[in-house]
């Protein structure tokens, strides 16, 4: 593996000597409490998919100053030997709690918590944001692809449009976790043991000196793949009638004919769907099915979809692996608890104009509330660490921003489940090696746990994410006194 | 390094088994040349900057299927065993022509030729085009940004929400090639020697009792780089009086103050810098440095700066690091020409009904040709790859779609230089290895070649790329004779 070390802002190592100069001349051993959370759902959806724990627990467990790195960071002239001597024994001992991945989560909730000596929350804090931010944002949006295309498959086609090779690599993963079905990227079927998918591109049947030629040489290779590339010259006039003769010499020569069919890569998708349906159809081959791509994303198959396409797999690219129309999920990782004697927490808070940029202060958990009939989610409650939640007592719940919007939860008729999970306890990883594919699982299920209202591409439904009233006092008490202060 | 062969998509790989099986049954070892090109620049820019060619040079230099690698690859029941072999002794053979690093390009122009036997020039397509698209995107992106700060310095400072770990370390690569002055990224500092910047963050203010503790003891600590952030708690009524106070304070003790400043990260920049820099100039501190950052781009800061911000330096994250109103350039890889029989060459395009995405036929080159007088650059010629340009005769040019607009370059008032330089010859590298401040040296004349015209953020005027007759010519009877065909 790589040693990604060094891949932190330059200020998380000032700001680490600094705290480690403090340490030494002062004797003061500072623990703080970082949250990490996210203000705005990516692309209007209703949600967030929380990917990349896996890499993320890799990256602080494979933390090494080595000796090129020390050399390194001397050669820049700011660092005294003595931190440098710090970071060479540097390993992380702090308790990390996370969502697990695959989770629905949504804007201001403590998706990772990170309680930790101060210069080792603060070292790991950019490579916790890079890694989770990323994941998290490609598996929300094929979450959104894939619900646009209603149980159709959607194979994860951009390795070629991804922001450099990690971008395709674990892009494809969070894909995966997502909702999609297969990936063109090999290196990721090889890593995350998930399906492959591909067959032949344009320069295939420009190879030939004919389409059919390439065609029959393909189907020849590849009788139990068999998908036809139907776009190269012209794909109701040449492509689809030329993959029908070559389907019918199969089937003439004994080949019992499935998983086969034709791949769109250009013009109208709805249209040629249709016209090429029609065609196989009466060509007597009902079961080849159609696969479509070209610039697609969750509004384009959408609209196809409700224009009747005859397509059954997606393959989608650019706008999947990049996140198009939204590329950057802005997860932050805010202090919210210092300790500076080891006994005594003192919650923190930024304060802001914008109330949503005003953080909430104190270690804290999700109690994710759930209607016991439906199993449908109903609300998430973030309580101070020490709350419980009794489901045999009724409980009130309101909007931190809009208190006179209430709801109250029936006992009995709700259950109540605790979000964050043990990952890294005093710097060892507690925390089970869960393989994509139980992940992609866990995460269908996840989504289930949501009404459509909330899954709607456009304007969904707002799921509540209320305060307990022991922190929303906390939090008021404090905005009170920095406002004085 | 991390071994990316199998960073390719699944269908290079079942192409090229059915390639190798082709050469096995009837002998024929087919070479091709692919031309990898964009069609459209990004972000309405004049022009794209090519980036990534020396990690696209360790890509193929790395090719290396090991055992792991093939053992996956039987494990998905598609690959034969001889095939297999081939891979495990597989080498890239070919040869690659690149526009150098830091070029400014345009869309249509050949930025990498490939001349290999057809299996190795389909293997790399992927990854070439994953490394060139995303590279030359950042490189673009930041040039459109440093264009808009006018000269003051620009800090890449968006690892954390970057794509990945490689979004963050390439992308900082290529936004020093696009012209920032330095990153936050100590990685890239490390890997590419490229300045490193950054010092403290909110949670350092949050961590003392009283901001302005908090800047007293950074100032202790980093007197020569002593940058304060101001807008934890009140820009104007806490932060910049605190920071003064201190810079006062350093003076006092005979500190010489150089490299020293604020950074501003929320509130109005134009107003809150004006008014600092006030304050500033007010306490002796006319030196001082204001820097900004908070969801920077190239749009903002050029507003910023009609309104007169006093800002110097300017850090710019999520919009540059992933290219945020563009997020993929769409780099292409289109065969151009095939060789069955080891001699005669047959050129290949590809038809469309958008004449946009007709593909140039033949192996081919680019003159890019210049005033004289101004060294400013009027137009580029791609030609054939045996064309030449005699610089004492008068050279006539015209557009490919609209032919009838038509330029003379007078002999003795213009120069001309070919694009497209050795990389790779018969498998061999032979490029220079060029240390990243060279090629962001060469990059900013190359960007000097270029009129305020063409460089401006919205609607910059078209710079021409026009064919030679010959190429002209062999394509229009393509055209005829694959639409007849």
């Amino acid at each position: 593996m790589r040693n990604l070390t060094l891949l932190t802002d330059f200020y998380e190592l000032t700001m680490m000597q600094a705290y480690h100069q403090t340490e030494l001349t002062t004797g003061r051993k500072q623990i703080a409490v970082f949250d990490m959370f996210y203000r705005e759902n990516p692309s209007g959806n209703g949600y967030v998919i929380v990917a990349g724990l896996a890499q993320l627990i890799d990256y602080i467990n494979e933390i090494e100053f080595n000796e090129e790195d020390i050399t390194y960071l001397r050669s820049t002239g700011v660092f005294k030997e003595e931190f440098l001597k710090y970071l060479r024994g540097f390993k992380f001992t702090g308790t990390l709690f996370a969502v697990p991945e695959g989770t629905v989560i949504f804007p201001g909730e403590p998706i990772i918590r990170v309680t930790a000596p101060l210069l080792e929350g603060q070292l790991i804090e950019t490579a916790l944001l890079n890694i989770i931010n990323h994941q998290s944002l490609i598996a929300t949006k094929a979450s959104r692809v894939c619900w646009a295309a209603k149980g159709d498959r959607v194979l994860e086609f951009g390795l070629r449009r991804a922001q450099g090779p990690d971008a395709g690599l674990y892009g494809a993963r969070a894909a995966m976790i997502g909702g999609c079905a297969g990936t063109s990227n090999v290196l990721a079927g090889q890593l995350f043991d998930v399906p492959i998918r591909g067959t032949h591109a344009h320069s295939w049947i420009m190879s030939f000196d004919t389409e059919i030629e390439a065609f029959r040489r393909y189907a020849e290779l590849y009788p139990t793949a068999c998908i036809l590339l139907v776009d190269t010259y012209d794909t109701l006039k040449s492509g689809v009638p030329n993959a029908i003769t070559v389907f019918t010499e199969m089937k003439n020569r004994g080949i019992t004919l499935q998983n086969y069919g034709i791949r769109l890569d250009s013009g109208d998708l709805a249209y040629l769907s249709k016209q090429a349906r029609l065609k196989l159809d009466a060509a007597g081959f009902t079961d080849a099915f159609i696969s479509a791509s070209n610039d697609l994303d969750e509004y384009v198959i959408s609209e196809l979809k409700a224009q009747g396409a005859q397509v059954s797999v997606w393959g989608v690219g650019t706008h999947l692996i990049t996140s198009k129309e939204y590329p950057a999920l802005g997860g932050v990782y805010k202090m919210a608890a210092l300790s500076t004697d080891n006994n005594q927490w003192i919650p923190k808070m930024k304060l802001s104009e914008d109330p949503i940029k005003v953080t909430n202060p104190a270690a804290k958990k999700i109690f994710r509330l759930y209607g016991k009939e439906s199993g449908k989610m109903k609300a998430d409650l973030i309580t101070l660490q020490d709350e419980k939640i009794d489901i045999t007592q009724d409980l009130t719940i309101f909007d931190p921003l809009a208190t006179w919007k209430q709801m109250t939860l029936k006992a009995g008729e709700y259950t109540a489940r605790e979000l964050l999970e043990p990952v890294f306890i005093d710097g060892k990883c507690v925390y089970p090696n869960y393989t994509v594919s139980e992940i992609c699982e866990y995460s269908k299920k996840e989504r289930d746990t949501l009404w459509d209202e909330h899954k709607r591409l456009v304007r969904p439904q707002i799921m509540p994410i209320d305060l307990s009233q022991k922190l929303y006092d906390l939090k008021q008490s404090m905005i009170k006194s920095l406002r004085d202060g």
